[in-house]
């Protein structure tokens, strides 16, 4: 028996989103449909009702951890998901690299999403010296990056350092609570950001992009302070080795922080132009190389959403329907079992997660069918699976009979 | 107003049971279906959705109770079952008479289902001596009975000394915690099984068994170490006074740690040749004399679909089906709620306990009916009852108006 979970980023809509419809009503999607028809349907909140969940704390929810008990933040995530290596005591940051004026007014959060001189960028806010604590950056795609900050007496409790919005200055971070350690945390990190311009703004790079009237990377913007996780590892909470298909560095650094073996395929890239069927290549390689468990994780129609972009929502979400039909294809529905969902909705209109929940089917030979024939948020209102609150691959592998009894 | 909730243990199944259909869904249920057609049914996740339920923990949950909380293990309510009384402090076990070579390989968890000399082998077990402890063993039926061990500073965190398979040796039995007390009790298991073996080998009866070819009981298997479970009785819980009636020593047993009056009668064996109809008639008596709540339990179907027997499991639920119709005839629906439902599903090619979720109905005048005519996994998803998890007592007894307000 294998078990296949698929979450497509941002799958939920709204009636909103396109001539009444949602993108994912609008889209011609053959092979989901065919998944709802031999399976179970439902709708899923991510974490809970009416909580309206972020991409990492709705996956730790699906995969069955409790995030208000283990989240701590994002940056962890991100740290890990760029190969980054996280120890205890390390607060861990998603760093954006960005251009401020002298007055340190945010004029793009992205530096024109610089993709040059990463390296030379790197190198000098890895040389950024500070007291009592070590400064860590490792640059990922264009603008993006993660920062560790590592030393003793140091908290998670910060505020964010990034405004994120332009034309307001970059925001002092604060501390969330009382401890001491918070304050000094949120001390070293304001700071540093103000050391970041320092070093940064003379960089021959950015002298160079702004002399070709180009946006210099001249500011580190930090945010999603946190620290490494207390989560019980996956194998050992389930009994099953899988492993984690993304592009994007948070899935792979979510993979990672619970134990999955984390793989970023050749041609996927975290964004709309990733290559999907590579991704379903690389889950069919991990299945047939032994692993019982495997995680593929499609990100561009979230990313559409927030462009509220709906014909590219709905084109990539017939996208993923195909790879679906390549993935249906290659695996043995009586000897697997699929879950296909959300991690969150994001409508068109709104631009940015909603707490609406998404649809989900599961299908496979221990499936009892329902008579859901569509893949739809208006269809999966009459599935079977009803209404259910995370926690999929519990669900999922309960169909693979791969429980622990709870009890005699 | 009178309230019923019978449980038929294991009753769920999978579209694998039988010709494409559950043994629900092939059995000719006019009875189950009547109670459908009035009533308002939906799916039951025992504890909730993901997690498999032992038949313990189910009971628990379904009666209100939050297994998480109040569960120590199974070992406790079989002592209770039986009729052993049990202190504040008590480990308590469920104990097989088994068979072993001199190597301590187990040859049958069950000394050939023995139905003798079980007076003279208790007398035996409860002479062995161990230092600071004291041995309470009690027989119940065939190679079945419980265990206590009686003294200062012990633990029920400790791990089964019967290995759940034949052919391999007697499980050392390992602490589950730190504590001293863990350890101190897992010694004194393992030296305990030991001495089992010294006093039971040339046992008389035993001689006698292995001279005409049969297994002797050479060996106590212990499982299931439990103490007494911190439980608000369900008449303080409710202020509803009610009785069991069970077949099974688990079940009598768990219906005692909640406070009910536990009835075992005539002819109820805890088997499939257990006679269903005395058990209603027991149940109708303790209606008849003052009782408000009455809980029935039928062991039958879940016994079938654990020896992989789908034929049995649909007789026997059609049998279940006949007692419903004899209950119907004798209550009267307009001063009572019936409530009918598993207490998980057991299917047929799993043959144990699986997560997936049983139908329930609940009918009675103060019900609302939905459109469901048919009572299966199947037609249960388009009840008006939705996905529930657990609590059915609280659910059952809100329809009786029972219910203290929360709030004012």
């Amino acid at each position: 028996m294998k078990a296949i979970l698929i979450i497509a980023d941002g799958l939920g809509g709204r009636p909103t989103d396109y001539n009444g419809k949602t993108c994912l009503e609008s889209a011609n999607t053959p092979n989901l449909d065919k998944l709802s028809d031999i399976g179970i349907n439902g709708l899923l909140d991510p974490i809970r009702p009416g909580v309206r969940p972020g991409s990492d704390t709705a996956h730790l929810s699906i995969f069955g951890y409790d995030p208000e008990k283990v989240y701590t933040g994002r940056g962890v995530f991100e740290a890990l998901g760029i190969g980054m290596e996280v120890k205890d005591g390390d607060i861990c940051f998603r760093a954006n690299l960005a251009t401020v004026d002298d007055d340190f007014r945010v004029i793009d959060r992205r530096a024109g999403r610089i993709n040059e001189g990463l390296k030379e960028i790197e190198k000098a806010i890895n040389g950024i010296e500070m007291e009592d604590v070590e400064i860590i950056y490792k640059s990922s795609v264009e603008h993006r990056g993660a920062l560790i900050i590592r030393g003793e007496n140091l908290s998670h409790n910060i505020t964010d350092a990034d405004p994120h919005k332009v034309g307001v200055k970059v925001t002092k971070v604060k501390a969330l609570s009382r401890e001491k350690s918070a304050r000094r945390t949120a001390e070293i990190v304001n700071k540093f950001i103000q050391k970041s311009y320092q070093v940064l703004k003379d960089l021959p790079i950015n002298r160079k992009r702004e002399r070709e009237g180009k946006l210099p990377a001249n500011i580190v913007l930090l945010r999603g302070a946190s620290i490494k996780p207390e989560i019980e590892p996956f194998h050992e909470l389930y009994g099953i080795e899988g492993s984690a298909i993304a592009g994007g560095a948070l899935y792979l650094g979510i993979a990672k922080a619970i134990g999955l073996k984390a793989i970023k395929p050749e041609g996927a890239t975290g964004r709309k132009d990733s290559d999907l069927i590579s991704k379903v290549k690389a889950a069919l390689e991990e299945l047939d190389e032994g692993k019982d468990f495997v995680f593929i994780h499609f990100k561009g129609a979230d990313s559409c959403a927030h462009d509220h972009d709906a014909k590219s929502k709905i084109e990539f979400i017939e996208r993923i329907d195909q790879a679906v039909g390549y993935l249906l294809e290659n695996v043995d529905l009586d000897d697997a079992h699929i879950a296909f969902t959300g991690d969150h909705s994001t409508p068109i209109e709104f631009g940015d997660h909603s707490a609406d929940p998404v649809p989900i089917v599961i299908a496979g030979k221990n499936v009892m069918p329902d008579d859901v024939k569509r893949f739809s948020e208006r269809a999966a209102m009459k599935g079977g699976l009803g209404r259910i609150s995370g926690r999929v691959i519990p669900i999922l592998f309960g169909y693979c009979d791969w429980l622990e009894k709870f009890g005699a």
